[in-house]
């Protein structure tokens, strides 16, 4: 069950993974939010930095570990273009950030791209400690058609 | 089952650790080998950096890609001073390194310090589509040593 907030922050998302596309990388954003305010916009930049950890998610945290505290950070919703992988499922639940709200789920990219990225993160996130939150997919066809795009 | 040279890697992760704790970090050192070769080495800089992402497994990724092919990676054994955290595992996937040799485990942390990054990295690799192998704990108790000097 989504609502007009999710549905548009997601949009935000898609729209940020087609700013990633033009910067020369791949397709995902992502964004935080508390209290229904944005803050602030990430990007995927692998091929950007040349760095294979720099996806939207790792860079959210980054930046936003860097301007939030980390009781900011416990109160925040992670919105992205597509279901974090492993690696940014780890960095959000490290940076105690509790709820993941996203667009395209892992196994649809998976089963469409063959994508080696598709642990689901509700599955990783059972293994923790602390309860994180997992929200989606939302306006799900809109964002795979930005992949189709990209991958086909 | 464990010999001379996986101990010996462990032990140099060890001195890593305790390297990254003289620069102001937390005791957490890898580096990556193959046929035997230490390709790189690195270093927990999560406050050197201001940046909560920068695990030692993360820094090795974001260096070992950029100087190594994906066909050397995937040639690659990762040693590292303590089992890695979910953040680091993902890392590890992603960059196609298939065989992980730990010196503490993440249980074993997380019991003696309540540490919340224990998600077992055996667990999280299982739910992935490529093989992941999982080698570890060796030598725990003396990397057991330089966390007890520095959480307690």
């Amino acid at each position: 069950m989504t609502n007009i907030e999710e549905e548009s922050h997601i949009k935000q998302c898609y729209l940020l993974a087609e700013e990633a596309v033009g910067n020369g990388d791949k397709p995902f954003g992502a964004l935080p939010v508390i209290d229904g305010k944005v803050l602030l916009t990430a990007v995927n930049t692998v091929n950007s930095d040349n760095d294979k950890t720099r996806h939207a998610e790792t860079n959210l945290v980054t930046e936003a570990w860097r301007r939030f505290s980390p009781h900011e950070l416990a109160q925040c919703r992670l919105y992205t273009s597509t279901e974090p992988c492993a690696m940014c499922t780890g960095a959000i639940y490290v940076a105690g950030i509790p709820t993941i709200i996203f667009g395209c789920s892992a196994e649809s990219l998976y089963e469409l791209f063959g994508s080696d990225l598709s642990i689901p993160s509700r599955e990783i996130l059972a293994l923790g400690q602390r309860e994180t939150a997992v929200i989606g997919p939302i306006l799900e066809d809109e964002g795979l058609k930005i992949h189709r795009a990209f991958w086909t």
